[in-house]
């Protein structure tokens, strides 16, 4: 009992100084500065992903981690073209709606494309309406995120399902072109990009979100459009090129007992290129990079492996996460658990994680460790999407889990800028992984 | 054993209807933009304060609640003069800096006053120095707010007694001058405005806030200046006029079984007149006229009384929640607790208050109804400014805990400004208000 009173002191007091060190002399807003504002939106296979790599590493190396390396990935390289995508409501009059390419998409002909247009809620209305309702129109997908759930997560995922498969189903079924309600839950004039994905049995037809007030001004127009003119018109010239040679950016701090398992700590190096990819996820790969300096700059031995990694991809491929968890395997490395940021550097609350069993209980004795904290719960299920392929080799998987509420107010828009993120949840967010870094490298997973 | 399940359930169903009503048809957000963007700034006596009276009183009278009445009270009114303030470092060079008055201070002679500077970091400094080194200076209290706290609001009270009482102590010994490095914890170009109180057995010397870039600055400037050739130079025209009519704006639901035991929700209608007073307190007010309406638009009916209260003065006086405290007293009536929200428009974590004993038992147990919406904690002690008369009467005072992390970046500046409230964040808030609203009105206090 004595033993485990006075490692708990040593735990709780080791924790205080990560937060005191990060809220003190924390680094990682700085870089993110960086990263945002020098560098900007890092597409995969664009110069800015390629800058945000040499940056990065630079940056591990600086810190004087044990080892920095890069890991090579071919990633795919879609281009959004001009950034001047038109797109209006035409009918007796002429009325311009915010638009931009969802991610994948393929272009319009260079003069656009104009059709009348179908309003649908759900993937599933589009199979009922059919062909004969569907063929050579523009289906409009308007469903919005439901604002009831707590967790802007879950409104997310019960909607986004439109946007990554509604131009094939639409396609499936004779349309021409998808408008998809932009994934918030605020009323504003910025679409929402991210990723699609076509179904190769179907046509490639373009896709593009809308922003939620022109997703609400084309409704309302629609149904006040008795006499059946109503048209969409829409041009984007954006376009998927050859896949492009990129990288993980890693960093690791060798354990001192058991230094073959490893414990990782990442988010995803990639971003999309409207915005600057401040919270997503900026936040994440700064975060990450500063808890390996935490561990650093207060001289803390850890006994296992705690490792660093900028996953490149995950926006449109996940190529960097099924890389490195490919490379794990063929080195036959062990992974005892891996930690993402990619929710926002916004206050953490808590985390999430694929434990079950007495994983799950030790994690909930720690858990008073960390509640002074502000972080209140860890969850079942969890993890994150680069971290995902890692737990087919046993890892436990887990994600930081900030609070949700503004996530989505910036998500792949063009206002996911720097100025969004606050200095202290960013931070607070970095320190909580740390605490959980170190009881990981401490006691393992029983 | 079954009753009890029974009314958890039916405790359980009202609040998630509390919140799905909010989320999806919550009009408190409206309110603020009108609040703040149509009358803005709210400083005890101004126009703009008489007109958010108005305004506030007809919203209440809409919703329809069963009565809606003004309260009247004097109050204080400061103005702060001419916006121009001017402030500069002299010495070699004029470095401008940000500065505005600290409320309630005496402004300086027309030709602004200048002075050599003594930087302290605490009252307990200047009494050390004493007279021989302060006298006819410019006193400079420079101690920032410690980052360390997790919560801010700990922060920010580990560092107000330099706005609030530098003023005088530096008086004491001969000082014709205060600047007070601004209470907040970001570095930046924005002053932070606030009250400061003179003790009348010292002169009335002018006070005001820099900006912390500006209290860097200035204090990196001191400590080059072998020479000590630097001096410091400000304006300002800021002056206390005579008490003006004002009034505190109450609304209320009565209670269908005991109308005469009161629940109390409110905020303070006042604000500094920098900025528009978005989340102190705009948040506050719009949250608690918000609770009322959630009760009417659900159809239910409190057992007991409930009152939205929106508080006059609370910046510069408390001279609202004084008259209010004193009426009920002077009414015999029994309040049995009052809500303040009093700490911006933020994700909602928890309540503080100064119930013990069975109360806080209670309390606890009706945590769990709670958590589903992110309310993790009740903590002693707590209350409001507004509030805290009520509770020599006996009232449970009671505080919502929002998540602090960005208050002080906005608190008392230019920037509280509609923009910097999340809408979702205001919304949870006020049915988190709500929901404790609901149990303290269907089960008393034991």
């Amino acid at each position: 009992m004595q033993l485990q009173t006075s490692a708990q002191t040593n735990d709780s007091l080791l924790i205080r100084n990560f937060f005191a060190e990060v809220l003190t002399r924390g680094q990682c807003y700085q870089t993110l500065d960086y990263l945002s504002n020098r560098i900007g939106g890092r597409l995969s296979g664009s110069p800015e992903a390629a800058a945000a790599v040499n940056y990065m590493k630079q940056t591990m190396a600086n810190y004087g981690f044990d080892s920095v390396w890069l890991q090579e990935v071919m990633v795919p390289h879609w281009v959004r073209g001009e950034k001047e995508q038109a797109a209006m409501i035409t009918g007796k009059e002429r009325i311009p709606v915010n638009i931009c390419a969802l991610g994948n998409s393929v272009g319009t002909p260079e003069a656009g494309i104009e059709a009348q247009l179908i309003e649908v809620k759900s993937l599933e209305e589009v199979e009922k309406l059919g062909r004969e309702k569907i063929q050579g129109k523009i289906v409009f997908f308007n469903r919005p995120m439901d604002p009831i759930h707590i967790h802007t997560g879950t409104a997310y995922g019960g909607a986004v399902d439109q946007r990554s498969r509604g131009a094939s189903m639409a396609a499936k079924y004779g349309a021409i072109g998808v408008v998809v309600r932009s994934m918030t839950l605020a009323l504003d004039e910025h679409p929402h990009t991210g990723a699609m994905n076509y179904n190769d049995s179907f046509p490639k037809i373009p896709a593009c979100a809308i922003s939620t007030k022109g997703a609400e001004e084309l409704s309302k127009t629609l149904h006040l459009d008795v006499a059946g003119s109503v048209k969409f018109y829409f041009k984007q010239n954006c376009r998927m090129m050859a896949d492009e040679k990129s990288f993980n950016v890693i960093g690791e701090i060798k354990g001192t007992a058991k230094p073959n398992e490893i414990i990782v700590v990442g988010g995803h190096l990639d971003s999309w290129d409207n915005g600057d990819g401040a919270h997503d996820d900026g936040a994440g790969c700064v975060q990450s990079v500063e808890v390996l300096r935490l561990f650093k700059s207060l001289g803390i031995k850890p006994k296992r492996t705690i490792r660093c990694v900028l996953f490149m991809n995950e926006e449109n491929g996940l190529r960097g996460g099924l890389r490195y968890a490919e490379l794990a395997a063929a080195n036959k490395e062990k992974h005892l658990a891996a930690i993402e940021s990619d929710a926002g550097g916004f206050t953490p609350r808590g985390f999430n994680c694929s434990a079950l069993g007495n994983t799950m209980t030790l994690f909930q004795n720690w858990l008073p460790l960390l509640k002074p904290y502000g972080i209140e719960k860890i969850t079942w299920p969890g993890g994150g999407a680069d971290i995902g392929p890692l737990s087919k080799q046993g890892a436990v998987t887990i994600g930081l889990v900030p609070d949700s509420q503004r996530y989505f107010d910036y998500h792949h828009t063009s206002i996911d800028t720097f100025d969004k993120v606050n200095k202290r949840e960013l931070e607070l967010g970095a320190a909580s992984m740390a605490a959980l870094v170190w009881l990981l490298s401490e006691y393992g997973l029983n």
